[in-house]
């Protein structure tokens, strides 16, 4: 365990919530991008080393469209760092936990989510990001990315 | 905003969810509370510069015990650290946000929460460390302390 890399909001329109968090809690926006797999545009504001993310969905069968349209705006998940993400699920599938589908590459590095069931109602994303991987042993084949 | 300084999860049993936070996901306790005059009882585990702190209702009548029942276990609020609270606070009614009540001491410095409703949906303490209130004038009487 790393650091809480950050907190997803979801929020029915990304200008809106910007209007708020950048513009009235005075928060630095370090990235704005239009996730057209995911069907959500994302904004991350500064928070020290952690972030806050706000999702907006794009595509109403996206899984983040139907979150909103059943429990409104807000708190959508969190986005634990790990050194070592493959260890952390061996772990986890141990105990019994349940994890939505394989780590998979994603744009900061290994992810997997660990299902709310398992972890008392909260969506958990593990993050292991791209430098870890390349650290662990992968380091040419990443400098050459 | 200097940091995020905590993610809080409303959990039905503290044990059961450390179980989960401390054994599975190997996060390392660092507080542990009974907060009578707020109904909770409350463990705070590190993630980085930042905590995830579980609350659990001993109080029936709690703010937390309520949201429990109505929404069940999961993300209740965020805390956000900031330099100077009062000024935020002011730049916030100054724009028209909620704000739940005047600044009050809380047990780490001087908290305020702003209303979901002005924040997209999320709960938001806002927190001034004792350190920083301490530094801003009031040396003397902090170090008594």
């Amino acid at each position: 365990m790393r650091k809480l890399d950050h907190v997803a909001v979801v929020v029915n329109d990304l200008e809106e919530a910007l209007s708020f968090y950048r513009d009235q809690l005075r928060m630095e926006v370090t990235q704005r991008r239009l996730l057209p797999e995911e069907g959500v545009r994302v904004a991350f504001l500064a928070a020290g080393e952690s972030h806050i993310e706000l999702l907006q969905p794009v595509d109403p069968e996206s899984g983040v469209a139907r979150f909103l349209r059943k429990k409104g705006e807000g708190l959508h998940h969190i986005c634990l760092q790990v050194e070592d993400i493959d260890a952390v699920v061996r772990q986890l599938v141990a105990s019994g936990a349940g994890i939505t589908g394989p780590v998979r590459e994603g744009a900061h590095g290994k992810v997997v989510f660990v299902h709310p069931r398992s972890a008392h109602g909260v969506l958990i994303e593990l993050l292991q990001p791209v430098e870890e991987a390349a650290s662990a042993g992968n380091m040419d084949k990443a400098q050459t990315k």
